[in-house]
């Protein structure tokens, strides 16, 4: 059955205008005011702002990590996304030394398939560059849509590869239009630090933030970005947490490099002086990179406004409190990284960007759902409110009052790392693919529903003109 | 009638997708795929992009400069803006110290009412503020709906401000709601080296760029931005040509001001060795600021790729060679300023850039056409494909290869600044408010249909959210 | 009689080390160890540094500023600066417009010849630039060794000239060997902001530093920059103030700019703060550029460390409290701008910079003295100890810790901008070209020994190689 | 017996000025005008410049390279160095993983002990750093004085050290006085590089350059600056090549690091098109770092006057053309990395640097000698000509024009890398500790004179108020 939405502002990357939408099946069929109603459910979005859904470019569910297994999985963790206002994820998909990239996806495709309540796609991450993995990789981007592979300059005896192998991913992504993705954080270095903290009996969480000072962010951004300019590749790094860090990518992209950076929600809101909290507490705020001064802040807001940053992920990587966070008492290393964040990305850009006046609206949009699916071969299935798109639509009240609590959120986790913090907005309904997911806030959706996404090379929309004739 | 544009590509600053555009009276009605056909009049736009008309914020229409008048009026001017692809242009009203601005404003609209064939605004030049002026100027934003005000750094004893001026334009703008526009270049330095360069017997062409080196354009830019952020106010830089211009523009939106910068076509294709050619003929290229070494062009498509640079103005300025530019035969400074350009922006933005690889195709739009009525109080209005908005509409075949020519052009001036070049990509069809002004190439509007744009106010949008409910 | 200084450490711009200094008549005749004391008064410098005398480049001795006269005349300032351990002055002669400079020359003999205890030089300020005054720059080179011009880019109606005054005085400058020295203020800013404050109602010391702020320093000082990399000339910035302005100088000499900074005591040690001090005691406190926050003091410090400045001038122009800088009660503007500085000067550096381990030894010789002497065509005459050079010498005890203090010092002015300052390090005897000034701390000087010099012009030392035969 | 060097033009890092120096046995004990003559040798330097001798730091004699050895000992090395105006050098002694510190400095005393004819010392190489090596580095700096260490970023699987033995490194240097030295080089790009430009059959010289492209430098350059900032340590950053490497060690000397810049004479005269010269020539021109494209000799001529590089190092490292450099005959990865330039940095640097304008005497005498011997320890014991310093001593006709040539060389290598090249100026007569080696152009020194320099700790001079009682 057809669907209308009626009365909603529609906002996208570039416009904001009231008109009303037909979706049918899974695609949205026009846009107009006075859309013919009949034979169309009618949904009326009245005072609402009408977004494409949030797409969110770098999750961790279902991840073992530290010996440990993220608490959200792809059934929970989609359910929260689509909450939030997300209705495509990317995830990234583990690999290891020696073995097929095959086997590593085929594991990823178990996880998922049963389970996503929306649509997604993985990232690779690539550990080592050898013969095999040379020749396995144009397979996987055929085969498996799997255009953006991920490159860790940190974790040192763990993920963490030598510059010869982000070199050669990069001219292996230039090649067959791939994206590489960077973790950009000097792991040598963090490694030293971390044994000497321990050492010394520095085992608290602080210590986490203190052993991974911003400048082994900005020196392992600047090397990533030089290596890219020498390749003449194209590179997306992670979670930019500092301000050593947009020198970096700004200084790259002055001089012509193909440098995009991503920041998530944490860095923007929150400051290393939560990771002093007592009670051990400090260990919810553990991420790598870690918490920043609050100076920092403004540095990544005043990015995302200029446009030397350009989007948003979640770093979605949930692990309780109770069980998991607790496994690094007395020793923080042990403290599982990361956060649940997947469900207030959105939410929190929203609030904390548009409602302050930070970016414009248009900005909002580009931030959290548009320039990603550009940017990873999605667009313009999704990203977008547009004629032929995927009907992934997020109907959102922008003066809702609320307040962020593990109480009311719905990841698989016992905390929020946002907890107590108000929000202006928030999603009522949610559409996958012209199906609510959400509708006026309850969750209506089902584990299995989501669809396995499928890629576009990196670039291959760069030369539309040839696209017509 | 209805109008219905069939099955063209639709081109945003943010989307491209193939679908129907519904029109009804001056306005777009509805977008989508199978769109009713009945009572409406069916055009084809098969292998052709469908993007919003072009904007041009930069346009000197029957201005008197030096002695003489610029050889396009309203209505010569439009036309050929029409035949390029634009449908709204900004022109820039004069005024004259110690006399009320709404005479001058009285004046440019009598100059444009009846010619204009699409829709057109003005900015407004202040030369001096005083009592008068800033007790004028909140009834001009009010009243005429005017929200840009030009100060010219240059042009000592013509139209140059002192920094006062400026300074007290930019708090003026920020308590009212306007963008301060500023000519960046230190006509102090410039006067003192003209004249240097007359007394030395230097007199050709070419010394119009000697005497207007880079360095004063970056040292004006500098200045005004730095004004601008200490008046937390917002500046718009007009014909940015050099390198030592666009670093200060990036310096300080580093900083976080708010300063934008627009340059021009002939920065990115044409350079400072024009001004040598033989018999005069370098007299064709002077511009203010002057062409400059070729290798500036890589740094302007870098910041337009970059997002530091964000529109194109053609800053049409057209002088026959025979009769005006000649005036400046064996006196470089009697040349008049300017060229004609207005017809070929949005093709050679197209070809240089889309074509060649070094914007894609929806920062295209953005430069040309979004950005700009964003900026200047014209969006969603203008400046877009959405429902709602005014149906400005250019049918673009891309493909089509032809050569820039005086003998084909509709600007009413004797020489094409850029006679010979080759460029792909041409306006088939152009419609302003729903009806044709070009029409398969060919002119079927009318002088008069044209109307005053009241604009708003600058950042009037820059808090949406507050404006659903 | 000859005199021998005996057991000292002699340090210079660059050398450290323990011998004797033999002096005949006004000059240095031998350094070395073991020399002949026969017919020579022995001079004990044992566990003293032994310095060259200190030039302090920039002083306003007996100069009328709003209406009054700074309560120092070249009596009272030269013994005060004899004291602080500074053997020469240049101090600047101010010009009226449509006069001879050299009336204004003429008049600055006058103030000084009878009354200077040490040596001292003019710069000459230059308000506008004419034919006649076109003119008379080469003779004043020539006949009086004035080799230094300044130009002032605020005090609007005042001393402030236009950018084509600076512009051709660096051309001048250039062409007859001369160092362009600049007041980088932006005026016309200023002068707004200021009446904009009186208007407010907002007469406090403190709106002194508000309507002077950094960017108003760092437009005029990368201005005057940028205009010196046109000119192909040199400059001098006087009294750097904080980071805005220090970026700019850093900037110019990257493009290979000859530009050089000068810093004060007070901005290295005194911040913004001092303004607010209750009972109208801020006015003590006010100078142009006015004291910064205090966070640019590190910015300072590390730019003197970093050759990025190289000099330390007092900006000494002393106003009493009572009677002068009363003056401005309940109107700041009509405060007399400057302090009492040219006595501590060289005791601050040494204590604050070298003691606390922020730059060395020689880096405080050649900020102190040797670097100004070569900028200002005294070297080797001024600024070393060598062989050949003016026995202008400073024994110095560095251990001794003392407290800066009215009650103590000798400019003649009711109080210290430095009040309860502790510091480290005190000039024990003071030699003027051989004769005793300062002995053990008692003045045994005499007004009117001091000498006029003639300076050479700038960068005649440059090619010292064909010096040699 | 004294000697009396009479009638020269003495010159230091910061005086020129005409006296006589005494010497008496290996120091210099008096600087005066009409010293006593009586029972002195007296040694006439009419029309000479009188210079400290040079200190190069940076040379590689008798050392083992890809299978052979340099051409050059410490004798005929020294000898030539002694020709060319250098009386110090510090020769880079290597280590092997696993084998005690202590032996390769045995190593290195057997080399040098009965060939030096001038004094020496030692830098450590340092390539790993586990508990041993810890415990070793302060007895060697205590015992030994090495106060030096280098580390090397480059020459993956010889060399190389990973991020943490830099960062260690750094720790341990600032623990107990030393200076780390850095080959900052990416080494895993260039690894990989150059495999595959031979698996493409790319085996001429040029292939040398291009596959370590300046962007390798760039980034190794500014991840060592960034390791030393976090370390709160110092480094020495050699053989500086290209503008983007002094672009990071302006930043990081910028944000206050302690950060120093060594270029050599071949970065400052020859380009990469020397490379490609005919007939397998292009060998006697590969250094690693390779010579660049000519427009970085500005970069870098400004960056030493400008203060941001500071020394000039030789990199010493001579191979025969024939029999050495031809083992890379069909592969560029083994022709010997290296050339011989101990003879010709002081009059390189003399006649392009001073003769041309570009740096001041002073500044020569800084970069060539004094700042080298501070930042090495060996200050003012050598570096300077002062009174106690050792009588090192040049004797320098400045205006003598020869051309360099390998036919009138002392090295002992079978080419010039500046064969042809015409230079103003020349050592006459050269004094180690106050005994001739170079007399009139003749070496009259002995193998086995030079003395092993045990040198002092990094920074043990940087409180020298302290040293006065």
């Amino acid at each position: 059955m057809k669907k209308l939405i009626k009365n909603g502002t529609i906002v996208t990357a570039s416009d904001l205008y009231e008109a009303d939408i037909l979706i049918e099946g899974e695609k949205i069929a026009a846009i107009g005011r006075n859309l013919d109603e009949s034979a169309a459910q009618v949904i009326d979005a009245k005072g609402a702002y009408v977004f494409p859904g949030g797409v969110d470019p770098h999750t961790h569910l279902d991840m073992p990590f530290g010996g440990t297994v993220t608490s959200d999985d792809f059934e929970t963790g989609t359910i929260a996304a689509a909450h939030g206002g997300t209705t495509t994820v990317i995830d990234f998909c583990l690999t290891s030394k020696g073995e097929p990239l095959k086997n590593s996806i085929q594991t990823w495709h178990e996880k998922s398939k049963e389970k996503a309540v929306i649509d997604y796609g993985f990232h690779l991450m690539i550990s080592e560059v050898n013969d095999s993995v040379l020749a396995e990789i144009p397979k996987i981007i055929e085969e498996e849509g799997i255009t953006s592979f991920k490159v860790f300059m940190a974790y040192k005896n763990v993920f963490q590869a030598d510059d010869e192998t982000l070199f050669r991913t990069l001219l292996t992504a230039k090649e067959h239009g791939a994206l590489v993705m960077v973790h950009a954080e000097n792991g040598d270095v963090i490694d030293f630090l971390v044994n000497k903290a321990l050492k010394e009996g520095n085992t608290d969480p602080i210590y986490h933030a203190l052993t991974r000072p911003p400048e082994v962010e900005g020196e392992a951004t600047g090397r990533a970005a030089q290596l890219t300019g020498l390749a003449d590749s194209q590179l997306y790094v992670v979670h930019v947490s500092c301000a050593e860090a947009v020198e970096k990518i700004e200084e790259a992209r002055k001089k012509g490099y193909q440098v995009w950076g991503e920041t998530c929600p944490q860095y923007l809101v929150l400051d290393q002086s939560y990771l002093e909290k007592p009670n051990f507490e400090g260990a919810k705020y553990v991420w790598s990179p870690p918490l920043r001064e609050k100076w920092n802040q403004d540095v990544l807001w005043n990015a995302l406004k200029n446009g030397q940053l350009q989007t948003l992920g979640s770093d979605q990587c949930s692990f309780n409190f109770k069980g998991q966070k607790e496994l690094g008492l007395g020793d923080f290393t042990k403290i599982p990284n990361g956060g649940p964040i997947i469900e207030d990305r959105f939410s929190i850009l929203f609030s904390e960007g548009v409602k302050k006046g930070r970016i414009s609206i248009n900005q909002f949009v580009d931030i959290v759902s548009t320039r990603i699916a550009k940017l990873f071969g999605l667009f313009p299935r999704k990203g977008t409110i547009a004629v032929g798109s995927d009907a992934d639509i997020v109907i959102f009240d922008p003066n809702k009052e609320r307040t962020i609590s593990a109480e009311t959120h719905h990841m698989n986790v016992d905390y929020s790392a946002f907890e107590g913090m108000k929000v202006t907005g928030e999603p009522i309904s949610v559409l996958s693919r012209g199906e609510f997911v959400i509708r006026e806030k309850e969750f209506v959706g089902k584990p299995g529903k989501g669809q396995y996404l499928k890629r576009d090379r990196f670039g291959s929309a760069k030369k539309p003109a040839e696209q017509v004739r």
